[in-house]
């Protein structure tokens, strides 16, 4: 008897994790939903599939190791066969990201990869993204960020850290301001904005998703390729 | 009798110090021409001139502070009354900089300032900009920025450093990698592009000069505005 999954972030993770073929090398992404597709290549692997991980975080490197997943880097292997990674918000094969505050190192795996693959749950999708844009962000460049940002008409807020005093600092050793732009109507422009402001390091707007799989309340999983 | 400057570097950085008035906060740049600028604020600060500066490298903060200039930063003073910077070649109003691994903070402080002064002798004056383009680049993000500035018709080296083994670390812990584009016939499209380059932190290219200062071989200094 097949054993359902009522859990759509673990639906979608484990669902996507069997598209990684042996012999992959497999950009590994960051936050809950990814989780569950590293745990389910690490069972594949005890089956004896034969893949290498390169992680977008300390914390999915954390995980990988804990699976048993051999971990590589993009200077060993700069293209990579796909990536797997989660997202905060989805519309028309444009995610936004950073909610994990690994966004940067995310879109380097994910921009070196042949497939990107993104799962979820359905409650990210959206009809017109209006989820904050995470930046990362030099720290000198706190108050230039800022102007720019409020000249796009935006808002700004330093994510501030939990069990650190101050702003949270990223893997990459900057801040993360969280830029509220309401309905963001036209998210390509918006990319290319934010791309050109000197001090952003990286945001969260990734306009490159081959497939996205959605985890439904049911326990099903709705494909979709770009 | 008037003493009489015949390094080129040396009249240009002097004469660009004359711009700052009593209460200014200065970006202090980095590098060869712009010590001279520095050197000359401290002999005006001995003479009784009151500024504030904020520095665009360890290097400008350590001379600033050899020279008695009062430091502070772009959170106490987002806005700066002048920036004055060197560059490394310079022709319509557009500068390549980042010879000194230090264009990030430096693009940082001179977007900060309502007037960017650049200053430099007559060997960096060019028709048609060929220098190479200094990158500041997320180390794991190399071999994908390789692959994007090819594609974008450069090649690239990552700056190896002297007194160091292996790459030159920037101030911000990144690599610098040196891109070579031959001639650069639109500058400001190529800014575009590299702006776009995810793995990119900040590149090498201003486009937002007002006022250049150009030292002569004969020690007077040409001063145009754009």
């Amino acid at each position: 008897m097949k054993k359902s999954i009522h859990n759509p972030k673990q639906a979608a993770g484990e669902q996507a994790a069997r598209l990684v073929k042996n012999n992959m090398v497999v950009g590994l992404g960051t936050g809950s939903t990814t989780a569950y597709a590293i745990k389910e290549l690490g069972r594949q692997i005890e089956n004896g599939l034969k893949i290498k991980g390169v992680p977008t975080s300390h914390q999915s490197a954390f995980l990988a190791v804990e699976n048993g997943i051999p971990l590589t880097t993009l200077d060993e292997h700069p293209i990579l066969d796909i990536d797997i990674d989660g997202a905060d918000q989805f519309a028309n094969f444009i995610a936004i990201k950073g909610g994990g505050a690994a966004h940067l190192r995310e879109k380097i795996v994910a921009e070196s990869a042949k497939k990107f693959v993104v799962i979820l749950d359905e409650s990210k999708m959206a009809d017109v993204l209006n989820h904050s844009v995470p930046l990362e962000v030099i720290p000198c460049a706190r108050r230039l960020v800022e102007r720019n940002i409020a000249g796009l008409g935006g808002k700004t807020e330093v994510r501030m850290g939990v069990n650190k005093d101050g702003p949270v600092i990223s893997d990459n050793g900057n801040f993360i301001m969280d830029a509220d732009f309401g309905d963001i109507d036209d998210p390509i422009s918006l990319n290319k904005e934010l791309s050109y402001c000197t001090g952003i390091v990286e945001h969260g707007i990734f306009t490159d998703v081959n497939v996205v799989y959605i985890g439904k309340k049911d326990g099903t999983v709705e494909i979709s390729e770009s």
